[in-house]
């Protein structure tokens, strides 16, 4: 494929040198039915307007002292020591992510393969799936630093060459996420719209965007249009609860200046039908690490 | 009176050279009775228990039009340009406070007498009142920065000289305070502990620490054993909406990435009975803008 063709034919164009408006988005968000599994007709249409599903007690409290003793274990775990894998803090050299933890930690390779998220990945996307992207994260109290609002599609489609948002995230979480400590925000709805970036990606940019992003990110005009547009809904309650969203719903979070600290699972569940080709916007595709390229699909 | 007596003699030494023990406050919070003023005893019981009081619909919409109007035309005045009573945030520059402004705006002076404002004042405090500080606050949206926990009694008693927490403050909210744009936080009932800080007070430290304070702030250990015991509350609420609150609740708050700014009036209200002596633990007063001495009752 040419540059010319790409050009013509990428329905989600971006790190444009000038703005660009914001586009409807063509593909579905819902690709099963309610045949296919856990989620009702009801929660798919909810899902499918909404961008989203909180699933409160998706997890035991017993797996939340499971999982939770096992980040522990990773985060102290001396032979990941300057492994790329684990993200730190900029300031505090804290352990802010480990990727790739599906080929890390035995427990958290076979929740990703849990019929609780492979039936519900499935269904939503319609097909078989393979995990593009897994981590961990942890928020520690008063020195957890947020993310700016930011498309995660835009980035796999821009970095990692994702032909269409036909990906899920699930999250799930390990603490309690109050309103005030730094938990994930989200515009309902805002999945149905593509906001361009601006900015050329400079080579291996994910060696600094994963701490933070500076390229990929939207224009303060198109989060003000989005916000008023869409409102601005939290990822709120007990540990346990998983949080289903979109591959391209606007989400961002604030800093977290409370003792509460805060830590999850993270899954990104792709369609085998929309595996990744080339970077759309960037110089090399990033490593497997973050943008896995072994499309095997999970059983 | 001597150095030695003053220490013997402070029930709330703070600015120590090494942490000191949590303190439970001797003093009352709320002064008067239900005979004297708009809340009834249950109200004045909730407020003595909790430290703060919400009251929704404080100020009605007009009133929220036309001060924000007056808010809009304070920030613009060019007449205030290098006024030192204009605070601007470090990194934009844009306007976040402006003090002193009752004598600046006869609006907000007039407000400051209304009978919802005073009567409360001086029920809560159970004697005559005066303004210890006035100021109009603005969070523009995604700019705005938070203000790390403090109880503003210890700095008014260290740097002010106000001898015992008997000041309350009011918050009125000119635009809606969401979980999500950075509202202020409080630890309900923790105006009863009283936190002693680390650090000699620098000369003219009020000239950066309205900005961002960083002696005077209570040790990560003393606030995680507060939000512990105590919890986390949020000001929520939409805009007319106003937040009573003790001179020693500890509070703070997050940054605002969210493109909804959030403005408020803010009154500090003190007992005619407690007038500012010499600072408790700084090397001299700070300015009249910051902590009037016209001690002249409110009527």
């Amino acid at each position: 494929m040419t540059a010319t063709t790409e050009t013509m034919t990428d329905l989600y164009p971006s790190r444009l040198t000038r703005p660009g408006e914001i586009i409807e988005r063509q593909h579905p968000t819902v690709w099963g039915t309610d045949d296919d599994g856990p989620f009702d007709a009801a929660a798919l249409e909810a899902h499918s307007e909404r961008g989203f599903t909180i699933l409160p007690d998706f997890i035991t409290p017993g797996e939340v002292t499971q999982y939770s003793a096992e980040l522990e274990r990773l985060a102290s775990d001396e032979s990941l020591q300057g492994d790329p894998r684990v993200v730190r803090e900029k300031v505090s050299g804290e352990v802010r992510s480990i990727f790739e933890v599906t080929r890390i930690s035995e427990q958290i390779e076979a929740l990703s393969r849990d019929p609780r998220l492979l039936d519900r990945a499935r269904q939503l996307l319609g097909s078989d799936v393979y995990l593009h992207q897994t981590r961990v994260n942890y928020m520690p109290g008063y020195k957890g630093t947020g993310f700016y609002w930011h498309s995660d599609f835009e980035t796999w489609h821009a970095e990692d060459g994702m032909p269409a948002p036909r990906a899920v995230s699930c999250s799930i979480a390990l603490t309690p996420n109050y309103p005030y400590n730094g938990g994930l925000m989200v515009m309902p709805g805002s999945h149905r719209s593509y906001v361009p970036c601006v900015g050329e990606t400079p080579e291996n940019y994910h060696q600094d965007s994963l701490k933070e992003q500076k390229i990929g990110v939207p224009s303060e005009e198109a989060i003000t249009e989005l916000a008023w547009k869409y409102g601005v809904d939290q990822f709120t309650g007990p540990a346990g609860s998983a949080l289903w969203f979109d591959c391209n719903i606007m989400h961002g979070s604030g800093n977290n200046i409370t003792p509460f600290p805060r830590s999850n699972i993270f899954l990104v569940f792709n369609s085998v039908e929309n595996t990744l080709a080339e970077p759309y916007a960037a110089p090399a595709p990033r490593p497997t690490r973050i943008a896995d390229r072994d499309f095997t699909p999970l059983r």
